[in-house]
C-alpha cells in the first residue's frame, strides 16, 4: 500500500501526520508550498477540490478533511483505543467533541489565519479581533469541561479529539488568549506533547515554537 | 427512555428531528424561543454550553452538536443504512462528507444568519456578501460531485450527509445562489423532500417555504 501525505508544516495536516506516526505507518511526505499558493494549483485541486491540506493519497485514491482522516485512521487501528467504538459508553461524547472542534472551534482559527475571504481585505483586523475573542470563550468552556471531567476530553485516556485539540491550541497560539493560560488546557497540552511521537512530528515537519 | 428535543423551527435541529421521525422515535418537542434569546438563558446554557440548538435530552443526559447526534442516532438504527459501518467500502467517504459539510459549508450559512459576531455590526453586509459568494462555490463543487457520483452523496442510497445537505440547502436558501439552481443538487433535494417523513417534519415544526 503506497501512502502519500500532502502537508504544510503545522497546519491541519499536523493532526493526521501525528496519528500516522502514532500508528507506525509507512508514508511519503510531500510539502504543499503555501507561499506559492500551490494548494490552489490545478494539479492539487484535482486531488483536493477544497484546496486545503491535508490530502492523503492511498494507492492512488485521494482522501481529505483532517478530522475525517483522523477518525478513519483511528478506526483502522483499534488497538490504540483512540476512537471509542459504537458500543463504547463514551461513543456519543467522542462524536460530540469531534464535531464541536470541527464546527465551532476550527473555523475561528481559520478566520484568524485567513481573514480576507471572510469579509474582504479592509475588514481583516475586525475579523481577527472577533475570532480571537470568540476563541478565548471556547478555551474557557473547554477548560471548565476538563476541570470537571479531565484530564483528557473523554476522561482518563486520550482519544482523537485530544490530538485535534492540541492542533487547534497550537494553530491559535498567537490569538487573543493562548490556550496555555488555562490550567486544564495547559495540563492536557503537557501530557500530549510529552508523547515521544510529538517530538518525531516536530522533527519531521521542521517545527519549533509552542508549547 | 424519556427523550426531549430542544429545537427551533428550520434550524440545525431540523437534521436531528428529521432522522428521529425516520427512525420512528418517541420524543417530546420543546421549542427554544430565539426571539427572546432563550438559547442564551442560564437554564438553557446548563444543558448546552454553546447556546445553540439542538439539544437532545435522553433520560436526563443532555447531548448536543447536530451532526454528532445525527451520526450517533443513525448508528443506533443500523437497519436504515444511513451510517455506513467501519467495514463498509463507503466508510471514508461518509466521514469525509460529514466533516466537509460541518467544517466548510455550515460555518458559512451560520455567518450569513448571524453576521454580527464575525466582525461586528458595521461589517454585517460585507460578511453576508462574502459568505454568500463562498457558499455558491461549494454548491458548484458539490453539484459536480453529484454529477459524477450521484444521485446521492455516496452514490445510489441516501445516508446521513444527504439529510445534512438538505438542511444546509434550506438554511442557505436566501443567500447569493440557491442550491436549487444547480441541477444535481435540485435532484437530490427533490428525492429527499419526497420522503413522507419530510412532510411530517414540516408539519411538526410548522414550516413552509422551500423547496
Amino acid at each position: 500500500m503506497r501512502t502519500v501525505l500532502y502537508y504544510a508544516p503545522g497546519s491541519a495536516s499536523f493532526l493526521v501526520h501525528w496519528l500516522m506516526i502514532e500508528f507506525g505507518m509507512d508514508y511519503e511526505l510531500r510539502r504543499v508550498d503555501f507561499d506559492s499558493d500551490a494548494q490552489k494549483s490545478p494539479e492539487y485541486l484535482a486531488l483536493n477540490p477544497n484546496g486545503v491540506v491535508p490530502t492523503l493519497v492511498i494507492d492512488g485514491k485521494a482522501l481529505h478533511e483532517a478530522p475525517a482522516l483522523a477518525m478513519w485512521l483511528a478506526e483502522r487501528h483499534p488497538q490504540w483505543g483512540f476512537a471509542p467504538a459504537p458500543d463504547d459508553p463514551r461513543r456519543f461524547e467522542f462524536l460530540q467533541w469531534m464535531f464541536d472542534l470541527a464546527n465551532e472551534v476550527q473555523p475561528l482559527v481559520r478566520q484568524w489565519w485567513f481573514p480576507n475571504p471572510v469579509a474582504g481585505p479592509e475588514q481583516r483586523e475586525a475579523v481577527k479581533t472577533h475570532a480571537g475573542r470568540r476563541l478565548a470563550g471556547h478555551w474557557r468552556r473547554i477548560n471548565a469541561h476538563l476541570a470537571a471531567h479531565g484530564p483528557y476530553l473523554l476522561g482518563a485516556e486520550p482519544t482523537v479529539p485530544d490530538f485535534f485539540l492540541v492542533l487547534l491550541m497550537r494553530i491559535g497560539r498567537k490569538m487573543e488568549a493562548s490556550a496555555l493560560e488555562f490550567p486544564h488546557l495547559a495540563e492536557l497540552a503537557r501530557r500530549m506533547t510529552a508523547r515521544p511521537t510529538f517530538a518525531t512530528l516536530y522533527q519531521r515537519e521542521g517545527l519549533s515554537e509552542w508549547p
